[in-house]
This record gives structure tokens, sequence and C-alpha cells, in this order.
């Protein structure tokens, strides 16, 4: 017999809170229907009032296919409930649900709210009541509660159960600093279970101590039945709860599985990994590499002694399969490992060799041979595949570049202003066509090329219409301007999700970039099958 | 009445599986000591045998002040201890610890070792006694111990009472996927410590379902008394338990700071954001905004409702204090510490201004804007001055730019080759005289352009010949090809042997890097005394 448990999600209000992201209305749009698509129940979309943009958003009936929730803060002190405009702005809010954020840490009533404990309580009390009149579900924030509890049992007590007997349908409890360990989470969640059931609790922590996650399950196993947190744990400071590792294991690891329900169905679940990098994209953020189950490097192994292993069962070294979540095993080509390493990879693109295939030798030779004037084929698994595939005969001779020219300048204008021109011009030959000239302006030299190349490839052009390029990374491999190197040029398809990294190493840092770009282009175009 | 707990650094080891990181002999050097200053009980510097770099590393005493470890496996299945080559390398190592990875989960015996439980339970008992016959102290890395555990119980605790009975002074209990999560941690080492004692015990965590952190304290709380983790979480896939959180909690969260002794001072502690930094640094990577407690976001609060509270009382909403670990909280207002800073680095190059100097703070203003923008003073003190110098008014009007223009051109030549060829031109004003225009060429853009310029400055020209650019670095703040790039350069002066480094940003790589080697002649006609 299972037990519903419900994910809250607040990425448009506190992940909002994250220097450096600022959403528009249209992105905000975007990630509630993808959130609502992912089963989560509650998607928080921000604080009406607050700006221009959560206003606009709360205007109107946005069609969100979950408990679409408004974020505000309890009537103010010394103020009735139907005299009080931001709460009035709250309550005219189109939205399923209203959160309200109270004070529940005595201290804080005192010096930042400046009012009384009774107070607090009556704004409350008032302002559950108000919402509940207007036909809204709850939901009361207890902010600092677990400070305040530590502070002041009696009186954080005090606010959730007024939460609760005046009919709020979750009272959070809110790790606001996010400094409370593990265990003092599941001890005090355990005493606040006598007083409010544990079906009407929600958890919302924060990861400054890095137990977002940790406190959030600590906070189930001691009643809890709402978890509050973003994707990507996205937050100010350290971030909230980041529900891309809370949801794999709720789902996968039977000690939650088997004991919960949650709305993410399997292939929602597998729809995680994109999710996770869409969310990226649109705040232009290269994904963390290392981030639990949706990570790029996530499932991917370097050693060769593990890789060895791998081959046989891939279980062995893996403690979910990839697949379950949208991501994807990958086993580094590198200096360190060794020939299985390269079977492995081989295999893993869907290219069969006999294990005793002469090649392989040779390939990783060559693999050995560039890595040592700079190349990095273990961050750049698509320019290794190529390198594969080329030496084994099997990529088709789609375009050969003729030439490519960049020029930067950099003068004072007409009305005595500082600018710099960027331009680019390739020339490619596609199979016996006329060759295929086209420029275009940059923000700088590698864009100029970028945006030049993909211009116009002739027969090609539909193939790379949704890829983009998504990081660039630089690395000097000796000192001084003399100096060899190397670039990394991280694509995404926009139409899979899919995202692969390309390198390209020479003394003059626009060689280098190019040979990157290509071979993401390549990289595409076998990707897509397409044919010379 | 409190305990000792150890800290067990792994960065060089098993950190360096981390998909990108490649150190160099150099680079583990430095770290290492950085890692004994520190105060890190034990430092693995790698495996030897394993790679050329590792056996350099371990083929003499590198004076580290720490239990300086190398790491190894125990005996092949099937060979005496005397007659394995690999055992005899890593017996051989210059190292005060050897730590044996030994499986430990059935399954992989059978699967991986292709060996029989029995083999590899003597592999342990003879690789263990043969590094105590050579006087080191001896770690046994249980790999897959949970996994393990769960499969065969009485197997996994056998390996680990081997190790023990044979004398290790630490029997290390590693998740080596990733995947259990803390009770089950709590629990398996709870029955662990009934057949050996706790503070024989190690944990080694990963962070693949984001617990590495947790699991570690976990099994701290069931009785382990040794930590091994890495500096940044580094680490295969999704990274192993992170020190830079641990630490920080276990010196200043009451439930471990009463309880346990690690070997980090309040000082050491202090130095935290510092040591974070400089890994980063190191591996050309940037800082982790969110991280805890030593990223650059963990104690910023972006203006919302907080931002009153946090203006009453900072401490309301930290749940430690920033010092404490090297980092900051947010300057709102006009920030004492940052000011004394401005005006110490002022006195040190020669610039003194009154403390009560209005222009103090406007130049921290500038510092602030710029640095939001993605430039670094801390890494360019040459450019730092400059920008000081300049709000003073006491840089002269060296060099006027006119205009640059740099092209870099690719294309195939008569001979069927295919060339690139890269030309800089630079126009500058040099006081009342005509304009000079040189052109140089290069091997890559930044190149030519460093030519170009230093070619005649004119009555300039004999201050700066015994200029050079010594490194050139390159950063990108955002993802893509149109993001903010940020260049370093280092240049050195081959007569007094100075050197320095200054700083560029802009969207445009070209013009950022042309902004840094300006900064650097200009820097260097200052210290040369050279008039306008």
């Amino acid at each position: 017999m299972t037990e519903r448990l419900y994910l809250f999600d607040t990425t448009l209000r506190d992940g909002a809170q994250t220097n450096g992201v600022d959403f528009t209305l249209a992105d905000k749009l975007v990630i509630a229907r993808m959130l609502a698509e992912l089963g989560i129940d509650y998607i928080e979309g921000g604080y009406p009032g607050a700006n221009p943009t959560d206003t606009e958003l709360f205007g109107e009936d946005r069609g969100i296919a979950a408990t679409f929730t408004a974020f505000g803060m309890t009537r103010r002190p010394g103020r009735s409930a139907s005299n009080d405009p931001g709460l009035a702005m709250l309550l005219d809010a189109h939205a399923d649900a209203i959160c309200f954020v109270a004070k529940s840490w005595d201290y804080h009533v005192r010096v930042a709210l400046e009012t009384t404990l009774e107070e607090n309580l009556a704004s409350i009390r008032d302002s559950v009541q108000a919402a509940r009149a207007r036909g809204r579900e709850v939901l009361v924030d207890c902010e600092h509660f677990f400070d305040g509890y530590k502070a002041n049992p009696d009186y954080a007590l005090a606010c959730a159960e007024t939460a609760y007997r005046e009919g709020a349908r979750w009272v959070v409890l809110c790790d606001t600093n996010g400094g409370t360990l593990p265990n003092e989470i599941e001890r005090i969640v355990a005493e606040v279970t006598k007083r409010v059931p544990g079906d009407r609790l929600g958890i919302h922590a924060h990861n400054d101590t890095e137990h977002g996650v940790a406190n959030s399950l600590a906070a189930v196993r001691a009643g809890v039945r709402q978890i509050q947190g973003t994707l990507n744990g996205l937050g100010e400071r350290c971030g909230n709860a980041n529900l891309m590792s809370l949801i794999p294991t709720l789902r996968l690891k039977r000690e939650f599985a088997d004991r919960f329900d949650v709305g993410v169905s399997d292939a929602a679940l597998a729809s995680l990994t994109r999710v996770s990098r869409k969310l990226d994209e649109m705040l232009n953020r290269s994904p963390d590499r290392h981030a639990p189950y949706v990570g790029p490097s996530a499932f991917v192994t370097k050693a060769g002694i593990h890789a060895s292993a791998i081959l046989k069962d891939p279980a062995t070294y893996e403690h979910v399969r990839p697949e379950t979540v949208g991501n994807r095993r990958d086993v580094l080509v590198s200096d360190q490992g060794g020939r299985s390493n390269v079977l492995a990879e081989l295999a893993r693109v869907g290219l069969t060799v006999d294990k005793d295939d002469p090649r392989i030798g040779g390939l990783l030779d060559v693999v050995k041979e560039r890595e040592a004037i700079g190349y990095a084929y273990e961050s750049a698994p698509a320019s290794f595949e190529l390198l594969a595939r080329r030496m084994l005969g099997t990529v088709p001779d789609y375009v050969e570049v003729i030439k490519f020219d960049v020029n930067v300048e950099h003068r004072i204008n007409a009305l005595g202003q500082r600018v710099t021109a960027t331009v680019a011009v390739v020339k490619v030959k596609v199979g016996d066509d006329e060759p295929l000239i086209s420029a275009a302006e940059g923000i700088g030299p590698v864009h100029a090329l970028d945006l030049a190349l993909r211009k116009d490839l002739g027969r090609y052009q539909d193939y790379i219409r949704s890829l983009s390029l998504t990081d660039y990374r630089v690395r000097i491999l000796n000192g001084g301007t003399e100096a060899v190197t190397r670039v990394l040029i991280e694509s995404t398809d926009a139409d899979t999700g899919d995202t692969w990294t390309t390198v390209g190493v020479s003394p003059n840092i626009i060689d280098a970039s190019f040979q990157a770009l290509m071979d993401s282009i390549v990289y595409k175009l076998i990707r897509s099958g397409a044919t010379a």
C-alpha cells in the first residue's frame, strides 16, 4: 500500500532569486508547462504585486495543468485583511492556490516584522481565512521554522497549528537559512507531527550545507508529504532542494519507491535530462557536468579498470540505469584508459569492431599522438567518434572547406565612439555542386565564423537548423600568446535536447575553433543519417 | 570530551578521475602542499605504476607534511605477493601509507576479478602483510562495500575483518557507485562496527544521488572516524564527498563540533574559500557560484523580501558567519573591509591617499561594477593598479590607439596545402607626433596584435624592449560563442625578472585581449617612470 507524496516546484519564485537569473513572462510560461508535463503537482509561478512580470503572469488564467500557485505575504501587521492592498492583489490573482509566507521565529517577528507575537498569529489566521473565503487552496510557508523551533518551540508550533486549524491544506516547514542538518530536521519534524498531521506538512529546504536533498528526504522519513524544490536546484545563495535529484531517488530507490507514489510517470522520468538541459539553455548556462542523474558526466567512466568491468556488465558500476532518467552511459577515452575503453566507446556509438581488429591498435596510437599535442578526447567524445569513424572509413565527405577568412577591426567611428566590427567569410564545396560562399557579422571572431559556416550548407542545411553552440571553452596549453590553444565546443540539438562536445587544437585559436565547429557539424550530419 | 576524526583527501587520485581533469606533476605537488597546510591528515597522491606522472610523483620523498599515501591494487589473484610487479611498485613507492583497493562484493570478485571468494580474501591478507612488513601504515578501501553487503553480508564483512585482523590501520567502506542512501549507510555501518571498531573504519562516499556529504556524516554518526573526500567534490561521474562542505560543517555545526576534533585550525578554515578558488584556477574552471560555504554566491542575497531584515541584522539570514570560511556577504552598503583592503593595496603600490578621500568610495564602486561584468582584479593586480591610478589622475596619456585590425585567412595554397595566415595592423598616436602604423604577422590573432602593437611606440620603444608575454589565459563567462570573454595576460620584464598580470573583458575575445595587452604596456611604462 503506497502513500501519495506531492511535489511543489518553486523554480519560478524562489528559483528566480538566483544570482543572475531573470525570467521573462514567456520564460515562465514555457517552464510552467514543462513542469506540468513532468507531473509536478504544484507550480509556484511568482509573487503578484512584487514585480510587473509576476503581476502580468497572474493577470489571466494561464491554463497550467497543475495547481498553479501565487506566492505572497500574510496581511500586514496592524491592518485588517480587507484593508491590505498586497493581500487584495494576491486574492485577485488568477491562481488555483495561494502560498503565504509567514514568520515563525519569534526573533524575526520582533526584529524584522516589528510586531507582536500575537499579531503575527492573527495575521496568519486572517490571511488563511481570506484566501479560503475566495475558494483558494491555501499553503503557509513557515519561514525560518527550524531556527524558530530551536529558539522558541512553542511559538513556532503555534504558527504551524494556527495555519492548520484555519484550514491551510499545507503547512510548509522552511529551513530558510539552509543551516539545519538532517538529524535535526528529522527530530523536529517528528515533534511537529504530534500537532499537525504529516499529510498536511511540507518541507522547504536549502542547500547551504549541501543537504538540500538529504534534508527533504529526512523530513519525508519523519512524516511530511509535500516536498518543495526547484529545477536544477536553482535558488538564492546555494540554491533550493534539487528536484532533479529528488525525483529519480523517489521513483527509483526502493526505500521511497516502495512506500510512495509521486505524479511523475516513467515516461516523464525519462524526459528528466532533457528538462534539465532545456532550463540551462533558457538561462544560457552550461549544464553542471557532475549533476546527479542528469549531468553530462553522471554516467561517465574514465578509469581503465572500471571500463573493462562495465563492458562485462554495465550494472556493476551503475546505481541506476541511465536510460531511466533519459541520460546515457559513456566511457571516456584517454591516455589513462586502454583498449577496453576504446572498444566500449565504439560499441556504444554502434560501431561493431572485432576486439582483435588491428585498426583498434592504430586508433589508440592516433589518440595518444593527438592527445600528446593537445587534443582531449575524453572531454570531446563526439570528436573521438568522428576520429574512429574516419579510421574505420565510415564518414562521408559531406563538406569541403575551401577557405575561410575572419576580420576584426577596431576603430573610432564618425561619432567619436570606439567600435569593433567582426566579419567572417566561409567558402565550402558540397559534393559536385558549385562552391557556396557565405559571410556573417558576429560579436567575436568565432561567433562570426559559426554564423557564416552554418548559413548555407546547401543540401545539408535542413539537418543543422536545430543545432546551436551552448558552450565554448578555451585552454592555453603552453605559456605566452604563441602557445597551443585547445578549444572545446559544446553543441545542442534543440529538437532532441542532445548535446555533444568537439575539440580543436592549433597554435591559432581561430583554426582550433574552426576545427571544433566543423567536427560538430559533421557529427550532427552523421547522427541525422545524412548521406554524401 | 571530544574524539579525533581524521580527514583523508583523494583529490589527486579519485579526483583525477574527473572528466576533463588532467594533473601534471607540478600541479600535484602544489595541491598536496596546499592540503597539508589546510590540516588534512591523509593525502592520497596517486597510483604509482598506473601512469608516468604518478610513478614519478612517488619516485622520491616529496616532504609533504601529512600522511602521504600511495594507492594501488591488492596482489593479483593466483600470484604470490613477492611475484606481483604492480604490488612491488607500490611497496617501493616513497609514501608513508599504502591504500589498497579490494573487492568486497562477491559478484564483482567473480565477474570482474574472475577469481574465487577465498582467493580474494587471501589477496587482501597477503597485501596488508606485505605493506606492513615494509613499515607502511595500511588502509584498505573495500570497493562496493554497501552493494556487496546487501548482496552477501557475510562476505563483505569477511573482507573488512580480514583487513582489520591483518593490521590495516583503516578499513574504508566505499559506496563506489554512489547509490546508497543515508539511512542505509547508517544501518550498515552500525552492523560493521560490531565486527570492526569504529575508530578503525573510514567512509568513502560519492555524490550520485546528491548525498555524498550526507552519507559521510551518516557514517560518522554510526561510528566511523575517517572521512575520504576531495576538494570541491572533484571526482568521477558526480564527484566524491565534498571536503569543502564537510570541513565547515564538522568545525562549525555543534552536532559535530562538540563531539569531534579535526586537524583543520581556525586559521586554516578561514583559508577554505581561497583554497577552493585556487584549485579552480589551476584547472581553468569557473568556481561553482552556488557551492556551499565557499561559492561566490553562498552568502549573497538578492534584493527582495529579505533585504530589509538583512540590513537590520545580517546574522538573521546567515547560518554561519562568512568570514569563518574566508568568504564574504554581499556588500549592500559601503563596506569597511573592502575599503581598508583598497587602502592597503594603494599603499603597497606607493599611492598614498587619505583614508577618508571620497575617491576611495568611487573606486570601490567602479571595481564592483566592473567585476559584475567579468573583470577579475584579484587575479590581475596590475590592471587594478592602473584603474586606481586613473581614478586618482596619475596615469599619463602615453599612447592613443586609433585603430587596430586583425585578419585570419585559411586557404589551400598553390601546393594544395592548407595554410592559415594571420596579419595585424595597429595605428597609434604618441603625444603630438604623427600617427604610427605598424603591421605584423603572427601565429594567431593575439600574437600578431601583440607584435604589431609593440613594433613601434615611438619615444617609448626603449621602455618596452625587454617586455614579453609569458602567459595568456582565457575564460568564457557564459555559455556559447556569444559569451563574455575574460583574458588574463602575464607579462615579464627580461631585464628585472618582474612579472605582472593584466585583464581584459569583452564579448569579443580580440577586444578583450587587446585591453589586457594595452594595460600591460601602460603598466610597464609607469613602472619604468616614463613621462608623457
